[in-house]
């Protein structure tokens, strides 16, 4: 019987996979190095990574109901091709079909960011009846994936969310876009460590957030003005779409409490600047992902299940 | 039989309404000075208003099908209640009640931008079928209001779209909300007014943007830094909606070519940045609604329709 699902969240160094029964529980999970050499690599490995879960699970292809998959790109959801995934050397690469011809079953692509926030959402709703929220991933960019009404939320081109390159100083550094002061070039991993040049290189994000709760004073000053911008990102989201939260996730935020704290005081200083946002910006309504939940994955199989037919729909 | 459909606006100083047929064939219309003196002079005003709307349309309070109602304010949709109307006086006021005890029909009250943004969407849809935009009210305050899939966005406290109170300017002058820096204390009617120390008062916003039309180098400064915020408020509402059109629409609008010009310059300028802004950024997305449209009382009309029983909900 085909009750196992698959979901694969590739990444720029990682891609991690793991496969669950019906009820989500794991069977097995796997990790691997991308290998994006050439498409030919990343399909070699997509499909070594899930025969290897399958031969974990003790399974075969046939057992697999569906698979899921998010992918650093932008995807067309119908055609199940990906675009502008700069990062795997992909354009116009039918990736759904590639695995599909392989492994027989539907397979679901969905941008690794917008898979990640149905894997939040999919997270909080084991605490709370959350139905509206916003997921920021920090890590070598800076995007979002709203969830609206308890449904991913696209946008017309699939670009809701893509907060990462909006200018927020325009006497900024040049973004890798080509934007002079995006979000993306103050608050995401490389920018924060390219700013961090008082510290011995190499520099990473983490050694960035300790030296500045260890009190290290230029770090301090450097956090500090990360942490207005993502507290100012964080008040354009909750004005916009009114969420229920705004969940934090990605490299960045693997700092912990490193991280959270010098937020939540920046969003403490907006609280005080007026009533109004005393209300809307609730200490409250920000959540930290657990290191150790992979949203990416896990969002891809909630993305997998939902496009499955229904019962009506098969005719049953 | 109950086929007519009463649409009003209630601005701060001015409030209009609109009475049309099943097809939204208007009947007749009217305008009268808001008197918010106290809650009664409002009331009083809009009850005179109705009877004043049915008399010219030959009709009676039995033609009523519904009423539907936009208020500067928030609101309780389920309950008709106005909270924190601030320029009206009004508090947890049951609006809806009160006119529904008089007039005996559904009466459906929402905040008047939001609803402004609902008869954005109407005023299109004539047009094309666009299925997703953000109407930007510019006038006294700033706000937005939002349409996904046709439908009006609320939010989780019906906030969503409150871009007027986000802080863009962390050294900018302390609004009237208490914070500091909000778009609307820089781009707003007032605001540009206030700016424009220059021009002889008393200074309409509509002198200072056709003083910059004309030339006058102060005023070019400030019109193009107005600009600049609103091109870059239009960014961020785009990269979080993804919505194809954003509208504007409001008294510091009506001048025209010269509020419209200066705003699509400095889009054209984020254009140039890069590829992705290129793409997002385009001239199509940006509309204005003719100044001889009233959005307010069109929505009102709209929401309040949409808001009526199907024939299968009544058992048809």
């Amino acid at each position: 019987m085909a009750d196992l699902t698959i979901g694969i969240d590739i990444g720029g160094t990682k891609t991690a996979a793991l496969i669950v029964d019906q009820q989500g529980q794991p069977r097995a999970e796997s990790a691997w190095p991308t290998d994006a050499t050439t498409p030919d690599h990343l399909l070699d490995g997509l499909n070594r990574g899930i025969d290897d879960l399958l031969q974990q699970a003790a399974a075969a292809p046939d057992d697999l109901l569906t698979i899921g998959l998010g992918i650093p790109g932008r995807v067309n959801q119908e055609t199940g091709e990906v675009f502008q995934a700069v990062n795997l050397k992909l354009n116009h690469y039918p990736i759904a079909a590639l695995l599909n011809g392989r492994f027989h079953c539907p397979v679901i692509v969905e941008n690794d960011v917008r898979a990640a926030a149905v894997g939040a959402f999919a997270y909080l709703q084991q605490h709370e009846a959350v139905r509206h929220l916003a997921y920021v991933s920090l890590g070598t960019g800076i995007a979002a994936g709203v969830i609206l009404d308890g449904r991913l939320y696209r946008g017309v081109h699939g670009m809701a969310g893509e907060i990462g390159h909006v200018m927020v100083d325009p006497e900024g550094v040049v973004c890798q876009c080509g934007q002079r002061g995006c979000l993306e070039a103050i608050a995401a991993g490389p920018a924060i460590a390219r700013q961090a040049t008082f510290l011995p290189p190499p520099v990473t994000t983490a050694a960035v957030y300790l030296a500045a709760q260890a009190g290290q004073l230029q770090a301090i000053a450097l956090i500090q003005h990360v942490s207005d911008h993502l507290a100012r990102a964080v008040q354009w989201l909750l004005m916009t779409y009114d969420v229920e939260k705004v969940v934090f996730g990605g490299g960045v935020t693997r700092a912990g409490a490193a991280f959270m704290e010098p937020l939540a005081q920046r969003l403490a200083w907006l609280r005080e600047q007026s009533p109004l946002a005393n209300e809307m910006l609730t200490e409250a309504k920000l959540d930290l992902l657990p290191a150790d939940y992979n949203a990416g994955t896990r969002g891809a199989i909630h993305l997998a299940w939902q496009a499955q037919p229904t019962p009506t729909e098969t005719g049953h």
